[in-house]
């Protein structure tokens, strides 16, 4: 056992504090990283506030990780100490089903683990990223290319593969319209990755106040979803929408910008259902989605994307101690656009 | 002009009565084609009622048609006199947008002219298949095999092509697990189909009241949705779900029987809205689609594929003065599985 220092959550009610956590020993197949960044996910502070369901406390969140090796087992292949490395949302999976074995961990039939708040394999409960250590399977491991900064590549271990593989699966590319709704963690990177795959990018956000940004980001148009208009003058526009916004919206006005057999995709889940009309889907013949992080092999290349691109997350580095007043700033979507929490800052 | 018997509704709330209507001469693209007979589709009694928007009046409906030509206009190419040809639910469309130009017809985005009920590009307006004679344009006219009995054929202009082009569409075939939930006029076909295509089907009816019917028309299992236990043993297991019925449904429940990357895809459509919920599409990155119809190349693809594999559709055969009788029926789903005017009686 490794005992290691880390920010937990005591409670679902109480502030995140430094305390100590045990890293199992590494074992045959893992590794042990030093955590340089782990960065601050919106569904970091559903979880530590109970939203999501109840969970065992003292937790510690984290699940964009950034690091170097500095130890591996006996049987490790695929690291070796020195790498620079990253972790994203799951730990470990069955590796036996037939979504494991076509490289779709994330779909694991038995269920993936996830980095913090799961009960793992052997029986454990699975602590995050804040914190100067973790010992992780080298098969949920991945490589972050030397192209990118280690600060900026953080955040693409959850938001960057959560909306690279939407994006991918549903066709986006050179031709393609897509928008983008929401300027988030998530919608940020979603803008760069559509950019860079080619397609014309449309964001869509409440107000054109971040429109600066968006075009900065690569993003070709800017509409506000405040404006009623933005819906009459956008309709029949979109081969893809991604949407990566938590709150409830209006899905049958959203489907309604959709082009001849559009996709919109949820990546953002707003807790309560939402109507959609039957016809908003059969005219067109188009679909809603939903999707789920990725698997390892698809979160390798959406980094090695990234990197022969030349573009991580825009990020605002910060000590552990602000990890509170992030959360609230996360809450008040004033981030631009992923809080990265520097490790060493847990000593 | 040429004036021919047809059957018509006089209003929304009248019954359907003997009548007689004009067709437009046989302009040089034109074909005339005698009827020998006219489906009866559930949106005909949903079109004629007013539940889909208020009509003009008097309305003959009717989108299943098949019959024999029995004149051609000077320039038709694609038709000859004495051809056995098939009409479904549009006569035109603008022909130039991207949707027409690539086939898909049904997705014109001047709006396709359905085959009643709707204003011709010439400004008249169209009236169906309850009749003797019809003048379509030849590049909305169907080819129907010689293996087909004109029949059993006639359905397959509505019912077949919305049932076979999301079958498509959805890479339906053999290894695959399809649900058709509903045994009616669109989930028969779609049951023939899917078994034709080689897949592994299951229906999914509200009773087991049709379970034999539906064993015979080729379904490899059959499930009551009015057991709860039925969504607890399918529990994600199909690549493709067919939803054919038009009453509100649990679509979150019937979500959760799709496998990883599953796909729902809803041809029926009920008037008010479902609620769904986010996380039933995110978790194992599922797909709520819809559908409409087909373009005229798939419907030729679709009866070609039907005669190939010797199958039209179960119908029965009425006269027209038993329409009236016929659309309580269909209303309370005692029909196995279409009726089909015999269009002599029209006269």
């Amino acid at each position: 056992m490794l005992t290691v220092n880390a920010y937990a959550a005591p409670s679902a009610t109480e502030p995140l504090e430094k305390t100590t956590i045990e890293r199992r020993d590494v074992g045959p197949h893992d590794v042990l990283i030093e955590i340089k960044f782990a960065g601050i996910c919106h569904s970091d502070i559903h979880t530590v506030r109970g939203d999501w369901g109840q969970r065992h406390y003292p937790l510690v969140p984290g699940h964009e990780i950034a690091g170097i090796v500095t130890a591996v087992g006996s049987e490790v292949t695929k690291h070796a100490v020195g790498d620079r490395v990253g972790v994203g949302c799951m730990v470990n999976s069955c590796g036996h089903c037939a979504n494991c074995l076509k490289g779709n961990e994330q779909h694991c039939l038995e269920g993936n683990v996830g980095t913090y708040a799961s009960l793992d394999r052997d029986g454990t409960l699975t602590q995050g990223g804040y914190s100067t250590h973790v010992v992780v399977a080298e098969n949920f491991v991945v490589r972050i290319p030397d192209a990118l900064a280690l600060d900026v590549a953080t955040p693409l271990l959850c938001a960057g593969i959560t909306t690279y593989s939407p994006l991918r699966r549903w066709g986006v590319g050179p031709g393609k319209r897509v928008a983008v709704v929401g300027l988030g963690g998530l919608g940020h990177m979603a803008v760069k990755i559509a950019h860079a795959l080619g397609a014309e990018v449309t964001v869509l956000s409440q107000s054109l106040k971040k429109q600066e940004d968006g075009l900065r980001l690569g993003a070709d148009e800017y509409y506000a979803t405040a404006e009623p208009e933005t819906f009459e003058r956008l309709k029949g526009t979109f081969d893809v929408i991604l949407n990566t916004v938590s709150a409830p919206i209006d899905l049958n006005a959203y489907l309604g910008l959709l082009a001849t057999e559009g996709a919109m995709v949820c990546v953002g889940a707003p807790a309560e259902p939402l109507p959609v009309n039957a016809f908003s889907l059969i005219g067109g013949s188009k679909t809603l989605s939903g999707s789920a992080i990725g698997g390892i092999r698809e979160t390798q290349e959406m980094l090695d994307f990234c990197a022969e691109h030349g573009f991580g997350a825009d990020i605002e580095v910060i000590p552990a101690e602000r990890i509170n007043d992030a959360y609230e700033r996360v809450l008040a979507s004033d981030v631009r656009y992923r809080f990265v929490i520097d490790a060493a800052t847990f000593n």
